[in-house]
């Protein structure tokens, strides 16, 4: 945090938080007039668009943002035939912007939310919040009543055991949506005028054993900790399923960082999500999902990882494992995602070799004690 | 909730929720005049009064208050041998009021305790949150980013299995506190000038498998569900240890709740804690408490429970069995504590025949199938 200085009065810190650590991952089919909302807080950031859809069109980005897009063919040619394991037509097709990022941090937003305003009225800066989120420790082991401990103004609770404050390092920091709150297809239809209004001022962790749903929509995280696991699976164009890309890397994410000891955190920051998807689409995106998921969580609860797995890579391949041969039985879909989990860790490594290499050595290290 | 009508513009329902069902217990050494601030609130109900220390000292109470009072004195005639159980100069004296209650629901508050009031600028009727608690669902198989789905303008979030959005019975209701904060006595010498004053408006289900520190400041919960397991231990006079009534009555509750599939919630309501105690005097009471915490969190956190046991008796029982074999071992203190819950349960099925008969009659009629 060294050099950095906050002006008064403004919640735009004169040099930003994590400036060269930190890619912004926007999926998106249109032109981006949605960051001229988000140019305080975004600008200094290098964005990755990832261009779904049909690559002949050109997506506008507003002047000024420094970025890098990425559409269909872009992704063939860099991934080659491991570009399967990249859903098209379906924001899942994000998680291609994590593999190309080399940067420690991601922050991935979808392009119909903007900028929401705290009780005071003031302008959040969710990107500050979520650095904020992602470099204080998370507390898995142990619920602090008085929630995160870390933040200015609280603490840990009497009661909370004192070998447990040092807290473990924050992986994943989920942030939340005012206005249209992310429903599924039924609740959509049962209250089609429901909005969220309620500012929760907390942040927590997700203990652990605990899943949750995890949405993509406003999510940053540390990929050097988790990375290889924030694969959004196969969704979208040729795809049995939709709507379930982020929900598929949560239940992933949160298994693997119960095993490595690494903390998901909930809550703020808000951003503002401007208009409901159609919930007519959204059902027949669902519908599968919906059935599918009554196993699927079980499986995820009852998953368990081997103390060999003691890197991202190797826990998601051990989960590929269990997918296929379990999840396998329930559709054939299955089957063809545990391959697409393999694809991605192949790819991921080809494109991150250092991270790979340094696993590598590692393992080497460890192999001649 | 048949017959409640909430006049518009008033916080205080016109017919209270759960008048002739719920107690207000409250241990206390001294004049009971913070009553008088929730009066509006409390004065429909019934409250036992818990007197602490000397019997002999007269204790007033505001007028216009429906109570009941023991002092030590009742407490040994009541329990006669079985006294023994009940803490002496600790206010974990107050679960003798549990024990004598009739009432399907009790709620318990610390006589520093005063009416908070919301950002709004509105006296918290923290009572009247608490009843609503307990009178919803809880969520402890899956955790809802969006906090309590049965709240007004919430619900389950996307991805939240349908299977389980009925919910859990909620057994606890753990509210919070502005103010002085429920510090142990390291962090009140570390920060003697911090405040809470961040009013975080969520209530949230403590997911099934993870523990956490139950404060009895400000708790209310189901008699019916829950009520044997919410033993205050051996705390104070006598004792090695003081200030962890609530924490020792908390663990055991949490493991059983889960046991059970009971829920148990935290967060609001919010009360206006007035005062730190003395951190000095604190230190000294939980001095080995919070050395023995170390090893009694895990122990709490690996405790199972067999299915044979499917009342809250039995698995109180099963726990003291384990107290006695594993952390009996840490120190004698915690022998005398597991003789002491089996007292507590001989004492809850004494002065609570009916409930014991019936757990009888399910027994026999299980055994009789």
């Amino acid at each position: 945090m060294a050099g950095t200085v906050t002006v008064p009065g403004s919640s735009v810190p004169s040099t930003p938080l994590l400036k060269d650590q930190l890619d912004i991952v926007i999926p998106t089919i249109r032109n981006l007039d949605f960051l001229e909302m988000w140019r305080p807080f975004f600008q200094p950031y290098h964005l990755i668009i990832v261009q779904d859809g049909d690559p002949s069109k050109v997506i506008k980005v507003p002047e000024g943002f420094d970025y890098e897009l990425y559409n269909r063919n872009d992704i063939n040619r860099i991934l080659g035939p491991k570009a399967s394991c990249i859903s098209f037509k379906d924001s899942a097709c994000r998680c291609f912007g994590y593999m190309v990022s080399k940067k420690k941090y991601v922050f991935t937003i979808d392009d119909d939310c903007f900028v929401a305003k705290d009780p005071s009225g003031k302008d959040i800066n969710a990107l500050e919040q979520h650095i904020k989120n992602l470099l204080s420790p998370s507390t898995p082991f142990f619920f602090n009543t008085l929630y995160d401990p870390y933040r200015e103004g609280a603490d840990f609770v009497r009661g909370y055991p004192f070998s447990l404050r040092e807290g473990a390092p924050t992986a994943v920091s989920h942030g939340l949506w005012l206005n249209i709150p992310d429903y599924d297809a039924p609740t959509q239809m049962v209250k089609p005028r429901e909005r969220n209004s309620r500012y929760v001022d907390a942040v927590l962790t997700i203990p652990k054993g605990t899943l949750f749903p995890m949405c993509g929509m406003n999510l940053a995280f540390d990929r050097t900790l988790i990375g290889p696991a924030m694969y959004f699976g196969l969704m979208g164009d040729g795809q049995p399923i939709g709507r379930y890309d982020d929900m598929w890397a949560g239940w992933c994410v949160k298994v693997i960082c119960d095993h490595l000891s690494l903390g998901v955190k909930t809550g703020l920051p808000y951003l503002w999500h401007s208009k409901a998807s159609n919930p007519f689409v959204n059902l027949k995106k669902e519908y599968k999902g919906i059935f599918w998921q009554e196993d699927i969580i079980p499986f995820f609860q009852n998953a368990t990882l081997s103390k060999e797995c003691d890197t991202v890579q190797k826990c998601y391949i051990s989960l590929s494992e269990q997918v296929r041969e379990k999840l396998g039985k329930i559709d054939p879909y299955f089957v063809k995602l545990a391959d697409a989990m393999v694809t991605w860790i192949e790819a991921w490594d080809e494109l991150n070799p250092s991270a790979a290499a340094s696993e590598a050595v590692a393992e080497n290290g460890k192999a001649t004690k």
